[in-house]
């Protein structure tokens, strides 16, 4: 099982580039591409009607503004879609793109992240891979431990240095 | 030349209809139905990218909550699109469907109005329509008389009686 | 493979059923109670770092006003867990409940729905099902396409016999 | 036909000679000059009343702030009139000059587009334009083709190279 | 020394003619019509250039939504001008109206009060015929009293009584 | 000690009287009068420099719309003083009221419960007299122990009967 | 007939210094100084009560945040008061101050300017000071003119140069 | 009587050392550490539930985004709770921080101070301490007359030397 990333322009890359990346270390495959609803809306209707034959478990799709690109592929697939609301150049602080992939009408669900949450989206895919994937499944419960040995870490640092070396 | 008016759901006729009632007022001709971007997009797909063809003029898309249809539709059509956010029933205050429909990206413009502003959509169509068609520039011209002489007589009926009457 | 479906109080019901309902529609078993974050703490930690052993695949959490229920529940599973922000008697137009589910910190996501969105939240649970149970994913197909047929039924309805006699 | 282009001040001109760049891409005549509402009132009193004698198909105003130029100006004239808020220097982030521009009583509408978008106002008012100019309305669909074929060749480069050799 | 009340609409009289009253009730003169800025900008730009020679020591302006009529009046005379944001039937929650009268330019100031703050406006307007006319100010003095007076009054009252009397 | 509970108005007292009822509950004493910061500062300076030598351990101020209340009061004693917002009739949605109370200067603090949550103000007072008083500190654990066991039951009752027969 | 200019904090004059520097503009007598509601609460009483006697015809008063100094010397003045919401340092973009200077309850006006407007506060006050002095109205009006001079200036020089060589 | 200090993260050390720092100036006891409530959940219940019997009186409790961990400490100890909203770096303006910890359900108090206001959450449990501690009361009203002077003495320079000399 495969998750896709798609967003709707390679200015996202930057914020959707760490749902790539914590794929990688959680061990979960995935393909990464650019798909735009307003630019190639042909091209969003093909993604998204041959996504499950193409063996996909779930999408992430990013987009910032009236951003429709999550909404629309969850029209037209089965699978499970995270929306990543991406802040960009000219959003109102966001509000746009959060409440664009947010208030998806009755019938049709988008798994909404925080604002520019890519991580966390790619650890949603992870776990709704981790739901019938034991190794997957494992790997999210390490990397829930090394989250928290950190601040575990770090607390036990603030409480023998004293805080007034740590600012 | 006509004017196309489409919304998501019967659910949004009662304010749309606005639209259709201003375009019969100021003559202009126009069809409606209902075409829904999450429900149908291959609909969608096929309304928007005829829409040219078929002799539209405008297209007047109303829509609530994460309102895609106005920017979807715009995308596969060179005509203009006029936005009306409606205002549906678990819409937050109406925030998700302005800035679904207002904050389209660079190089695919949506026209948008006010919340529920269907009248001024179909007053926006018409306008769209008199640019070349005198004797709709005209109705529109008419009808600005019109709004102004009520305000001219409540003003008047307002100084002569007192407002004390007239609450 | 069953869906948990908690909620922070009764008044909570009448919204998070939806997800219930719809998960039967769909043919998802799945178990539902009313679980605090705020008044029984310890009972949602017993649920959450149980829920993967009692078979659970996925959690439906529902809240209002400061809702911390879905985060806390998330970042004590390996499980997906999806929030609900419920539009409580005290909230201020649900925009509370909606910021405290949605912007989670990097390495613990909730997959939110729109406010007041537990209907959506039962179709993401059952695609999250779906992904390895072809029945379940059989199901939700058909499902998008009788939301698809009852929108074109209506087109037809309203082209037909036209608006006037839909309002 | 000729699109009429202003804006309540020459620190709006940074952004809205967007509109005017698009517009000559697309082959569209306009002129471009400066009209405040607040500051010099007779002066858009003339230039609105006088629009429609002097050509103009459409005119896109452009304001910050408590944004009145677009709707003043719409009420003086049966021409369409295009909306571009305004982000100005002491503008809450953007929302007042949006909500004065959007937010126009029955009968007088304006076309609002997002904040900073007067690129997207160009393009609306060449689409006006198109409608009977089918030299304009081809222009349009090349831009459209152009931008479509931008993507597409960014996702394949995406693809072919890799995200990590793109951030 | 007389105050203009003038607002967009008459539906707009339910809120204003409180600012009537209240003058009234501190001993000022005040005229009071219906100038719509939309609607009948003419009749608004005579209203505003004459005001001065007609004797008006203030204006109070009222409008909804888009809200252009105090600051476009406020653009036509040195007169104080006072403004009054009406929650109007589809005002959003009141913002719309409040940013539109509040947020004008520098060099042309409108006064703004609270949403639906009408009595406040006829007040501030009593006050700035006080600074020269002491019968007003005495009256102001007297009206800032009697408010005094209620709340000890009713404070009283409740802590001889106790709250459970009250509710 | 004794808890002071104010509120700048009698329409405030329906809201209001939840604090002077769960400190009865949890046995501390308290006093409840009407202060106005608007209408009557004299008073309220009188109160609030006086509150300490009065006995009063902690302070309960309610106000709505522009509150200032709880920060004047806050500003001219050392005790802690607790805000509570209303939503008066006019509040925009009641962000006028928790902004005006909540985002106090550095050095002036005020204790900020949530919209209407007169209830919660009490409680917090009774923490604070709770910190030295073991009784009162004991009812608060009662208390929360009541609610606790109150979800514990309704939680039963949804499992054992199944929701459909709570909706 | 002098205008009284006050401030909350030294922080504040970078933004206050803007009334003052148009008042002398103007040829209106001012006085400036720091008064702050939350950390010299018996200054600001005592400011506020004596301001008629001193000769004073309207105040200016500035404050960020939970601003409370203009509306608290309203309630203890019959002279106008003039509110400007700073921006200060930790305002959540700048809507504290706003609402808490704009939303005052019946009874007590503020005259409120838009975000960080000191000039528009000063221009009031003339306005104020202008309805019965004839040489500061005169000079109102010659600023008014000087405004109109200077876009009818920089209009002409975009007309006749061309947007391309202003950018 | 100790105050506890903690915060979800080391990064939100900067902003929550002004309440260490405040206390210690005040000489009230305190003890700082790091508790996370999604990423050591179990920490977070271990520090409430043995809160008071570690001697604490107060706890002060900051995080940002989705912010859990003050609400949930609140729901697991009788001590009074005060939460600071810290404007993390993907929070919206700090919106989600401030409802989140806000907006607590009735029964579970939060005493919520400014965005990033640190240094009133350590006044705020000096008072709390101070209640019952004389020698800490006396500091906070040093501490309170310190600011006074502070202020009169930036007002006596400005109105000696003027304000030109000061921007």
């Amino acid at each position: 099982m495969k998750v896709g990333i798609i967003m709707g322009s390679q200015s996202d890359l930057k914020v959707m580039s760490e749902a790539a990346q914590v794929l990688e270390d959680l061990g979960v495959d995935y393909e990464l591409t650019i798909v735009s609803a307003h630019r190639t809306p042909e091209r969003m209707f093909e993604y998204a009607t041959t996504a499950k034959e193409r063996g996909l478990a779930a999408i992430v799709a990013g987009a910032g503004g009236a951003a429709h690109l999550p909404g629309m592929v969850a029209s037209m697939t089965s699978l499970p879609v995270i929306g990543v609301p991406v802040k960009s150049r000219n959003s109102i602080d966001g509000w746009d793109s959060i409440l664009s992939i947010l208030q998806m009408p009755a019938g049709v669900p988008v798994a909404t992240v925080a604002l520019d949450g890519a991580k966390n989206a790619g650890i949603l895919a992870a776990k709704i891979v981790g739901a019938t994937d034991e190794k997957v499944s494992k790997n999210i419960e390490d990397f829930m431990k090394e989250m928290k040995d950190k601040v575990l870490t770090s607390a036990e640092s603030v409480e023998t240095e004293g805080w007034k070396s740590k600012i």
